[in-house]
């Protein structure tokens, strides 16, 4: 059956994060076929991972009844600063690599050409490729996670700058001499807002006497921040006020930065995914798009959009793919 | 003797401001022949000023010895946001204008093509061509004056972003919950690193019992606001900690804008100007470079200079000299 298929748009598209390498194998349309999911194990490695990746790819083909020689195409999204032209990834903190050349290692595995871009750029890129019918001259992607990240499509096309590193909004000091940030300074948007802070806020209001209903949510020997944004909600949705009121702050800040990125891009469309966006969208965005439109210059806001992404979990690999059709048509 | 020069490369650059109109003659290679200064009398309204730059295009070109006949293009920078390609400022608050078709009235009087653009924007444009010969393909301006503005080239061309508005570097927020900004908000750059901000805070340090020799500076009636950058300057080099220590902060500020710069845009140059840098680049680029360098993401700033600018005064009209030649050429 799969051997009669037209090779002609079966594209794959992979999520390479920290801890998982998620795969989606695309039809004519993108539209997804069948994906495939494997832990990262960077601890093994580089070239381990480089076998998971390949493998995660041929158990996404197989799983939609495919074979690898019908795939035109592989896009990656990694987690840091990527050289798009060579295909190498520049420095992922997350993976502890550093010029790994992903593209030529792929290719040579597999047999099939390999795009590589910037997780949040891919993320970004898928958005709005098929949220927005690529039709916004500029737009900006923000990522709301574990971390913060964020993607640029600057006329038309991703922005990278002088050393594909455009686009770093996490580290956007947004309040000086505030909390520590990963990063070493403070203050940082990605210390204010992302998952990581969000807890790190719980944890000092807990100790400091404050009630929460995150406590009863604990496994046997789990902290606090084994917690998922989705029990954030789950808090809130059962009353939880010391919980609600860290998310507004959240959501406050969030909308502060973006009015930086209106004040600074002034892009058509501002579109917000990421796990804790994901999960908390209905708590968060009217008071993100709320703050906002107040912290931006008169004016500046006329025609903008500020909105959710209804991509998901499946903003990586859709924007992986997004990518390998571009690279395929370049 | 003027009639028998070459019309070929006569540009005249006008650099309207909220209380001054600069204009400048600028022969082959855009060698500055001669200026006029008017004062803008914008409460007189429009039209009132578009005759007074009329009058000051004319003022340049008769000190230069030459006619208006012979001047090919007349370009301006003016403060507020522009639409290029119209030759509209859409609305400039110093001046009060709202959609002033400012191409075609001046054009109408004068009868030689105008270009117009965003003041900040032309300043830019003119260190990207004067100071560095046309070829950073990414390059972040930075004015530092009574407000602050900035200016963005990316891919070798101004940018503007969806509604001509983009690089709105001084209504960035760095504080949250910061001084208060002329524009509503708080923690803005302009609130922390402006003229405005900077003698602000030496008002409510002398307030609280600060000692400052710029007590001494001030003429009759006048008050600390009255005082310019320069007066800054002597006063730091007479041994004043007082201002020192909060130009000092001022610039500590800059540097941290100019990281947020290098994580956002990723450019090859960040260059400085405007009143404030122009008199105490001493006292302060080293602070901003120092902090910038600390602030920006490991990597992110590998090969990025961060310069003030050398046109000082004239960045104004030659950048829009630089804007009408390009127009021509367009």
């Amino acid at each position: 059956m799969a051997e009669t298929s037209s090779k002609q748009d079966l594209i794959v598209g992979v999520d390479l994060g920290g801890t998982k390498v998620l795969a989606g194998v695309f039809g004519p349309q993108l539209k997804l076929v069948a994906t495939s999911k494997l832990s990262t194990k960077s601890d093994r490695g580089y070239d381990a991972v480089v076998e998971r990746i390949a493998r995660g790819v041929m158990d996404a083909v197989d799983e939609a009844d495919f074979s690898l020689k019908q795939v035109r195409a592989i896009g990656i999204g990694a987690p840091g600063a990527v050289n798009p032209e060579s295909g190498e990834v520049i420095f992922a903190p997350n993976l502890r690599w550093k010029d790994a050349p992903l593209k030529k290692d792929l290719e040579k595995r597999l047999g099939v050409p390999v795009f590589v871009e910037n997780d949040c750029n891919v993320c970004t890129l898928g958005a709005h490729a098929v949220e927005f019918g690529g039709r916004p001259r500029h737009m900006v992607g923000i990522f709301l996670g574990t971390g913060i990240g964020g993607g640029l499509i600057l006329n038309g096309e991703l922005f990278g700058g002088h050393n594909r590193t455009a686009g770093e909004i996490g580290h956007m000091v947004l309040e000086v001499g505030g909390p520590k940030c990963g990063c070493g300074n403070r203050g940082c948007f990605e210390a204010l807002a992302s998952r990581t802070a969000i807890f790190r806020r719980i944890a000092e209001a807990v100790k400091e006497g404050g009630k929460t209903l995150l406590g009863e949510m604990l496994g046997p020997g789990e902290e606090l921040s084994d917690l998922k944004s989705g029990d954030l909600r789950k808090a809130i949705r059962k009353g939880d006020k010391l919980v609600e009121k860290i998310v507004e702050d959240a959501a406050e800040y969030t909308g502060i930065a973006v009015a930086n990125l209106i004040n600074l891009f002034n892009p058509e469309i501002i579109v917000l995914g990421g796990g804790v966006l994901d999960a908390l969208e209905d708590e968060m965005m009217a008071i993100i798009v709320a703050t906002a439109r107040d912290y931006s210059m008169a004016g500046t806001d006329k025609g903008i959009e500020i909105v959710a992404s209804k991509l998901g979990d499946a903003a990586g690999i859709t924007g992986s793919a997004v990518l390998a059709r571009r690279g395929l048509k370049a």
